[in-house]
């Protein structure tokens, strides 16, 4: 195994200063760091991380999804790839590391790699994938979802609250939508495994006193879109136990979720972002309601019976008050496990470091749930200060992002030489 | 006391017509049958009331607050003057019967007291006031509270959700903000009382088969918008009992609210309108969320006491889940009594008339509570179909509504002969 010296001479500057110039391209009219897929500072900034992958020694192109792909040739061109990278788009208040370490920090190993001397075997593509945020379309990772041919002509339909399509996004961004629905990678790039570094975005890690954790498993996440029907009546005349008043009955859903997130047995939340009354008037019993709201948890047999608990749940409780609810329920994706081989092989890298680490399950989704059906897949998480992410205090220590860039570096060489078995696809 | 025919002639096809041609003047783009205060349809409806009110023989003007007003002079043009009238704007979505029954019922009692040959020693006015109904300035009776002195210039600085203030609006509907705010009716119109036909709004006049309400006194309104604040964590990675969710204690809020109404002695009624988040984000826990309400009794001694109860039940709550809450409280009205004049006078009419009666409080507010500064002030409901109002399905049948005006003809005659003792203004 290629050793790699964890404080690499430039190492925390290049990471500093990358992160520092990446975060100026942001929405100036919205809070934090807001880089919405789409948009112009997106576009721009962009053009920066082609520019720093050039600058790293690697050879640029786009794919037809709009992914920006750095390739450092290896010694066999036909030996299947590796691939390591994640996103560079933000949420809306968002912070500077979701994504962006994973980038940026594949752009570091590359040039640590490069400086060490050491040629991998296996070209090694850095991936800077196209919207992986939740978008107003309802659908997030959009490179790593085409480039896993799991986009759909019914995606590229989906609407945003202006009315305008996902395709036609796309097309405004420059991207051909059925080029982009066709750039399926495993009709043309055999793929060896991929690797994704990225910060934890919850508390495990700091709590622990761990600088790295191996991804165990990625949560699989069920949204449900509830409607509630009661009916208008004025708010001042009707009295309370002649009502069936819509939002009493969202308020309990509200309830029964969080309780039912709250009763997991392992990683599992629940949570309501949203209450939306069709009413504009202040003087009427609501009686149309919508509330949106997800579940997660790497506990597949708990997630497939929240759909039944929940509506349950949500529809005694609604009935009580003379309220109906509709429910539409969405897989945002199943759970998806880490291939054990890569974590094993992240593992040993970690521990020929001498960097302590923990198997943890990732509560958030990532560009690796798709590439998880192009290649046996891993990733490595560094910690977040106060488990804080999508708002502008996130944050991880450079120190910590140069040692999960270090754990990187050893994976990818030590995958590099690695044969996968079968089983540890999977 | 004049007596009046329950079924004068072409009564009911007048006030059907009436209603039918009004309800015309709407907003397309909108549900139910819409007419906001400021909008074209409201100012091309005005000028059909206008031209009713003319027909029936009244002379018309309109005041520097843009109520339009109806003059059908008496025997002495020097004694102070009863006043009769409600509105024609509508909340969004709302019905055809809410104000418009006032307004067409009292140009209907002008048609049947000229008919009658019945000439009243005192000045009538017919009053369509400008905007009762809520609005996004947030400040209904915008015409009833000029007339009575209360319009400040703090209130036309209020904006709506554009940024346009309700000085603005005044401007750009031909009215002089300036002069709509110093046109106080007390300085120029010595009031004799004032009586205002209206639907009930409720289901209690259906529910006992009784055609008219005398009303007691009308419901103040409370008004509450807390804001919620919690933290911004990742809605996938952050642990449930590791969370300071906005969303789960504004929903705690909701049911508070309710119970709170649910618990009152006397007529009272507690109602969340709206839920709104921040966050635009679907994964996002929630950390900013606002919740509007209103709490409305007739019942001053409990109302006093809400703030400081539902203050007190939803800060502990919130609490519990780690939330701060900030509360900005607003007195919509005080509980106005109606006079105790007044209502004998109805009651009296109602007797003669041999139509059955209850007493009943207001839940909702009226232009009455503001002219109940200037004169001794009664309320006559008739019934609402399933006490629905303000919504499409809103529905008084003719009959009732015929009943109402002669119930108001009736009383109007006996007020025009009677001195109101001053205790009768209380």
């Amino acid at each position: 195994m290629l050793q790699i010296n964890n404080n690499v001479s430039g190492a925390t500057e290049r990471l500093e200063s990358g992160i520092a110039e990446l975060s100026e391209f942001r929405e100036s009219d919205r809070p934090g760091w807001t880089r919405d897929v789409f948009s112009e500072s997106y576009r721009a900034s962009r053009q920066w991380t082609a520019d720093r992958m050039r600058a790293a020694g690697l050879e640029v192109f786009t794919d037809a999804a709009g992914n920006i792909v750095g390739r450092l040739a290896g010694r066999n061109p036909n030996a299947p790839v590796l691939v390591t990278g994640s996103h560079t788009d933000t949420v809306d208040g968002g912070g500077r590391f979701d994504g962006v370490v994973g980038v940026l920090g594949a752009i570091e190993a590359v040039q640590q790699l490069r400086e060490s001397g050491q040629v991998l075997t296996r070209d090694l593509l850095v991936v800077d994938f196209l919207g992986e945020e939740s978008n107003p379309y309802g659908l997030s990772c959009l490179g790593s979802r085409a480039a896993a041919g799991e986009l759909t002509p019914a995606d590229l339909d989906r609407t945003d609250y202006r009315g305008v399509t996902l395709g036609e996004s796309f097309a405004s961004f420059g991207l051909d939508p059925a080029a982009a629905m066709a750039s399926h990678w495993a009709r043309s790039t055999p793929l060896h495994s991929y690797i994704e570094l990225h910060i934890e975005q919850g508390p495990t890690l700091e709590q622990r006193g761990l600088p790295l954790g191996i991804v165990t498993g990625i949560a699989g996440i069920e949204r449900l879109i509830a409607t509630f029907t009661g009916s208008p009546d004025h708010a001042g005349t009707r009295p309370m136990d002649d009502r069936r008043d819509a939002m009493v009955a969202a308020a309990e859903a509200v309830l029964a979720i969080r309780s039912e997130g709250c009763g997991a047995p392992n990683h599992g939340v629940a949570t309501t972002t949203r209450v939306e009354s069709e009413s504009r008037s202040p003087n009427v019993v609501p009686s149309l309601v919508r509330t949106v709201s997800e579940v997660r948890s790497v506990d597949s047999e708990w997630l497939t019976g929240v759909r039944g608990r929940l509506a349950e749940e949500i529809l005694t409780r609604a009935q009580a008050h003379g309220v109906d609810v509709e429910f539409n329920w969405s897989t945002d994706n199943e759970v998806v496990s880490a291939s054990t081989g890569v974590q094993d092989i992240a593992a040993g890298a970690a521990d020929q470091l001498g960097v302590p680490w923990m198997p943890i399950p990732s509560g958030a989704t990532h560009d690796a749930v798709h590439m998880a059906t192009l290649a046996p897949m891993g990733m490595i998480f560094v910690p977040s200060k106060a488990g804080k992410s999508h708002c502008p205090e996130e944050w991880t220590d450079t120190a910590d992002i140069a040692t999960g860039v270090g754990a990187l570096v050893s994976t990818l060489a030590a995958l590099d030489t690695t044969d996968l078995p079968p089983a540890a696809r999977n």
